[in-house]
């Protein structure tokens, strides 16, 4: 798709604030496809339509989730994590994207899971230090994706977790999941290279 | 069993620094004990035999882990959580103690889990907090358990995955669970409480 059509299209569902977040995120995304070797059109597809449900009435959202059988944690661990399965489905079924590695992307891009593809890990981390997002350790998970995308995730997982868990608020198991799948590979990525 | 004779028996399998762990952590599961009402001998000798099998071969440990059916994550989540399984055993096995929930506190005192029982609770905590403890935040929970144990577990198992987190260490999955399932509980009783 074209990516001024894409964007108009998007445009429609969100504030002022989230669509500049998105342009922010595709520039982003497209930045590290390069980098590391992905689909670049797909980066930006996926950018362009990562928060396509954010705005959606949390029912719908959650009546997705259920209706496709998928994870109920989404449900139950803050309604933050609905909008990402919930626009992964939607994108489909409005917009008609039917790449899956793009709607895979989508899905986990709040939450991250084990074994992340290439493109999951783009968007995820496009996400995160995205160039208006200002808030703690942001700049530490910039200059990190400078470098090493993977050690940048841990990173912004390890913050992330630690947030929540600041907050007394509870965290999504995959997201942990994630994060020791992450770290485990780093090692082994170590071993190899010394 | 008798104070002093579960001492002899636990001091020939310790270090003189672990022994005065293990004296300090006695003392701080009979005080919790008393406080939120658990069975004290109980607690006193689960404190006891709590790091029975610390300085055990590792490969023995493992091989009680994988004998006995146990989550494997016990092996492969670094190897200080293997003496808290291999103890509960060892300490049946070895010292006779047949009791089901002080075979349980030994069993998780390292990791926890989801739905500690009130007994789990105080090892779990008496261990973190015992007085000879000193390490970033260690005041911080003990000032806390002195009004509200569960909110001082919640406190030590966030410092406890963070510490691992900012060290690039995986985290045994149900350390979080354990995390997430007290976070709720609280959120239940000040729901309730007010």
């Amino acid at each position: 798709m074209d990516k001024k059509k894409a964007l108009d299209l998007v445009k429609a569902h969100l504030t002022e604030h989230r669509y500049i977040h998105t342009l922010g995120v595709t520039e982003k995304a497209v930045e590290l496809a390069y980098k590391i070797g992905v689909n670049v059109k797909k980066a930006e597809t996926a950018a362009i339509f990562h928060d396509y449900a954010k705005f959606r009435p949390k029912e719908e959202m959650r009546d997705i989730i259920r209706e496709q059988g998928w994870d109920e944690n989404f449900i139950h661990y803050g309604d933050e994590l609905l909008h990402a399965p919930a626009g992964s489905y939607l994108v489909n079924k409005e917009i008609g994207i039917e790449d899956e590695e793009i709607l895979s992307a989508i899905f986990w891009h709040t939450t991250g899971k084990e074994n992340m593809t290439e493109l999951e890990k783009v968007l995820f981390l496009a996400d995160y230090i995205e160039p208006n997002r200002i808030f703690p350790g942001v700049d530490e998970v910039r200059e990190a994706a400078g470098k090493n995308v993977d050690r940048a995730i841990v990173m912004a997982l390890r913050n992330t977790i630690c947030f929540l868990m600041k907050k007394n608020q509870r965290v999504f198991p995959k997201t942990l999941y994630a994060y020791n799948n992450m770290v485990q590979n780093l090692k082994k990525q170590s071993n190899i290279g010394g």
